[in-house]
């Protein structure tokens, strides 16, 4: 349980329901900042306006899954009100007082550091990242069954990469039907791609792979469909490009050339907000009851 | 090969491209009506008007998938044209003429019976009904992903159905991780669904089955979602009902109660209309070429 | 429940055992004959030797899988008595008792015949044999481990037939990784083979088929690996012939070729008795509950 | 191409049958030693007696998976000859010479250390543990098959530890039909264990967990079935234990109880010698050719 914890939640979109749900179902004390749109009542949860917050009691802080802007503005899906975070807001915080973000950038972490303050960044954690595949997996199948005019079952379809997301998606559209060819640089992952039963290649080979390939997708964040790649793909090729911004394609020479080519943006938040705050959710609980027994 | 054999092709859609490109490559003489809106140019194919064609040579006629029309049209995606069959036309075809269309109704089958022409229904043959489910699974997966804010994986699905189409979409529902319940009234349905190792239940029992269910998906072609089955499901559970028109549920009583109910159109000439044409344009080959080996 | 019928089991292996357990946890009043060797207890049944048996008020005899011998005799595991079956016994009981066996013979057809009574062949029911292929697959799997010094995944596999062992043996090698191809004759077995991922190929073309093949497991009760398929297929190949006596192979000729294959013993009662003796117990118990309701 | 390589392989069992293939088909010049019962001649190979060997122009040693015995003995299963590794016969090697084995041992990294060559334990390699742990998987189902009443379909099957050998156990144990739960203590492994639609649970929670359990297949090299947890099992209850020698179980209290515990021995080289052999061929070629080119 979570109880005597004061949890304050700033911004956010759908995921933080789950959020609120699993918090308050914990008993903590949890105070939302950016919800006033929000039809849904949470027993144990209190909205106000940031500038009501009073922080001097706060044990965490859960930002929106994005962070902030490079400004410190947060994301509200749910409230018009405009929200910054600062140094001085951090300042105001308990000294143990923890941060929880999805991702984070130069203005967070500056702004934490100057603060003394700790930010955890539950994306980097290898658990979520693994969790979170399952949505972006099924994101990618919904683009590839919208984006093409054949079935995923007995299509051609290259997967790059073989980390947390790149095994998922592989398994994935290898148990839709489709023939699966998984591309990396480790003899260890080469090994496991054929006891799944998929067929392994290496990433120095990619230009031969893409030959005949129907769908192309990629979870390597570095530029590895470069234009003398994209130039060898049949001309109705699909690219689904899952590395975050600015993807791992020649997007410029992939319009040119005429192949269709998607950057997805991030998919779990979009397909599956419900199973993706629940994601949070658990490990963020986890998480603060270590915070509380500690 | 389908040297010598004279076939003509009546309107359609996207479907059609694969079935022309495939009998033109088996040699086949084909003349094209309704296609004048098509960029595509198919060496060995010729484009006419239906004023301009002489039946009497004709060997097979191709219709829609969709057949006709109550009173004789026939769908054309790439022409304005109005296509009409009628008794005369069937009867100045040679005796031999078959009509091949997907699905057929009373106007088509007289038609046909009065002229002394066979006509086939593509889609009533069981090889057509189960590769045909591989597209219908698809689509069902993206209306699944795009109409829930869960994942499929580790959602409580239920199947109605173990025939062609349900077999199908239980296996893919499973392989993404979902977990799947499958409804039927035969033993040996129960056994199969038990070796495929998802969990079988009888129909006699949906009513509880449905109570804690996500997802519920219907192949049965009979009102089987009554008021009384859907009063029991979670007020987020979503149906999708795959039956043929007007489907197995009763979609007033779902809107009244707030359940979000989905009919599924032609799921394969939507969502892979290549794979679709293909599969039709094997099996046509196939009959033909014993057409014109008897 | 089965309260009030009275059961007599006469003779069986260790997949009785798990009959007995079931038809006395239902309250039915069971008596044994032959099983006089068995350690187990079990509370409400009875055992007797042959000649005391009273059949006047027996609702439901039940006999061994395999049925009798050709002159009525029944086989026991469990005891050194011997026993047979014969008309007048089957005389002596009252009109609507039943008989229940696995397979019959022309002898026991012929007793229940001139006896007036009916006889269940619990084999041939479709869930019966589906619910056996499965520890079928497993001995098929054991043999098939123990008799290459290869391993299945990554082997390439033909499975002959697509009935209802056909398709799960098929699925079960697929899914350890084997390559599989299935061999038959019909439309439909190629579209749902095709379907689930595998590679279906026409019985016609066996002989090409078996050319750089592994592992053949037949599944259909006819000779199909004639003299002329065995000389074509490689020398260490493997055959597993599960089709039920003599099977489907000519066996002098692969082993005058020097090619090992193994006619498969009935593999349930051998590798999992306690599943294939519980398979039983739940039909046999569908259908006496039927027999007391009705 | 090994072209110009002179490679020395001394003893071992059927996997070097594939190593020696391998080898004379890359062109590489190939001394046997311990080989002369194996009636198989390979073209480009020759044989020798440990006496004849002149070792200055070798630039490799192959010995068996097993390595050297304490004392420094080769194991030899196609010959009674009887062979020493010692320090001063590596001395007598080209100093760019490396030793291959499978594992190694206190005497042979001592040996090669004092002489100053390079040992390679190819056991230790990622890949090679990935691939290995395929006929490892087959020869565990075999074991399964063989030791219980029931079908690993349905089975309730535990799987300890998710490194290189739990993940493929998992993985096949459940495409076999068996509901699998997995241990492990990392929650990364948590995450992919779920989203392989395993059950995950936290070793801590291991009494708990085997109270229902069929089958417990162990691949942990370290104590965790300890008598407290052994005496939690179901009298029929099956353990497996996969961990390299002495195991992870109370083997004397599993006795003790009357649970049947079996330790594994090497099952690749057991169950698929073949494959086992041709996974080493594989690497060692790979490591040879760099060893040639560099
Ligand atoms: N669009 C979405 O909705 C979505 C959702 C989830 C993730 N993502 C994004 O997808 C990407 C992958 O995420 P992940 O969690 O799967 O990461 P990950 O586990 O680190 O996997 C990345 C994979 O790429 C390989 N790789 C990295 N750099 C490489 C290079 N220069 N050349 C060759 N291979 C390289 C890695 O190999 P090694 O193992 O050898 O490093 C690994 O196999 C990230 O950019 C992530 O932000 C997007
Ligand atoms: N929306 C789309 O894109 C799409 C695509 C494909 C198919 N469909 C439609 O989906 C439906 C199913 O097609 P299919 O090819 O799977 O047909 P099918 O093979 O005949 O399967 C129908 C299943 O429903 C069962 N069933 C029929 N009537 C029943 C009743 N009154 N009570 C209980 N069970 C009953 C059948 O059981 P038995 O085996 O005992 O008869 C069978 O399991 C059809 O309406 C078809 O037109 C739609
Ligand atoms: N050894 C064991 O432990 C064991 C265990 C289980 C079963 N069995 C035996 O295995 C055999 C198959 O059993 P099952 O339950 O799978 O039977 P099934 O469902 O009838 O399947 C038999 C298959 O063989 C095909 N077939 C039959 N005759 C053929 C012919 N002349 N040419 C081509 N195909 C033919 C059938 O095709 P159609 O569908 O077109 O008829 C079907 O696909 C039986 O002999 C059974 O006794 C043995
Ligand atoms: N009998 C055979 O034929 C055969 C065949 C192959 C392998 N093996 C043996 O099987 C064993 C496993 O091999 P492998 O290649 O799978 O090794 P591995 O990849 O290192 O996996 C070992 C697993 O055990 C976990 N683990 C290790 N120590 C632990 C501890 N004290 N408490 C909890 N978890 C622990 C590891 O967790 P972390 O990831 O957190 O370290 C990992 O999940 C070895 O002993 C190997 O020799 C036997």
């Amino acid at each position: 349980m979570l109880t005597d914890l004061h949890i304050t939640i700033l911004g956010g979109d759908a995921r933080q329901i789950e959020i609120i749900r699993k918090l308050t179902e914990m008993d903590a004390t949890v105070t939302l900042v950016g919800f006033d749109h929000l039809d849904h009542g949470f027993a144990g949860a209190t909205q106000k306006k940031m500038r009501e917050l009073d922080l001097k009691e706060v044990d965490a802080i859960v930002l929106p899954v994005s962070g902030t802007s490079e400004n410190g503005e947060v994301e509200t899906t749910f409230s018009k009100e405009k929200i910054f975070i600062s140094e001085k807001m951090l300042e105001s915080t308990p000294e143990h007082c923890v941060v929880y973000t999805g991702i984070s950038n130069k203005f967070l972490d500056l702004c934490a550091k100057r603060a003394g303050r700790k930010v955890v960044k539950l994306f980097e954690r290898d658990d979520v990242a693994i969790y979170n595949s399952i949505p972006t997996v099924e994101g990618t199948i919904m683009m590839a069954i919208e984006n093409t005019d054949i079935t995923i079952h007995n299509s051609k379809t290259l997967v790059l990469g073989f980390g947390r997301t790149g095994m998922s998606v592989a398994r994935a559209f290898d148990a839709l039907g489709a023939k699966v060819k998984v591309g990396t640089v480790k003899s260890a992952d080469m090994a496991r791609i054929s006891e799944m039963g998929l067929q392994p290649f290496h990433l120095n080979d990619l230009q031969q792979a893409v030959i005949d390939s129907d769908i192309i997708i990629n979870t390597i964040p570095a530029l590895v469909l470069k234009a003398n790649i994209i130039s060898k793909m049949p001309m109705n090729a699909l690219i689904i490009d899952l590395a975050s911004k600015p993807g791992g394609t020649d997007f410029r020479y992939a319009e040119k050339r005429g192949i269709k080519a998607l950057l997805a943006p991030g998919l779990p938040g979009i397909v599956a907000p419900k199973t993706a705050g629940k994601i949070i959710a658990n490990v963020l609980v986890q998480q603060l009851s270590e915070l509380n027994t500690s």
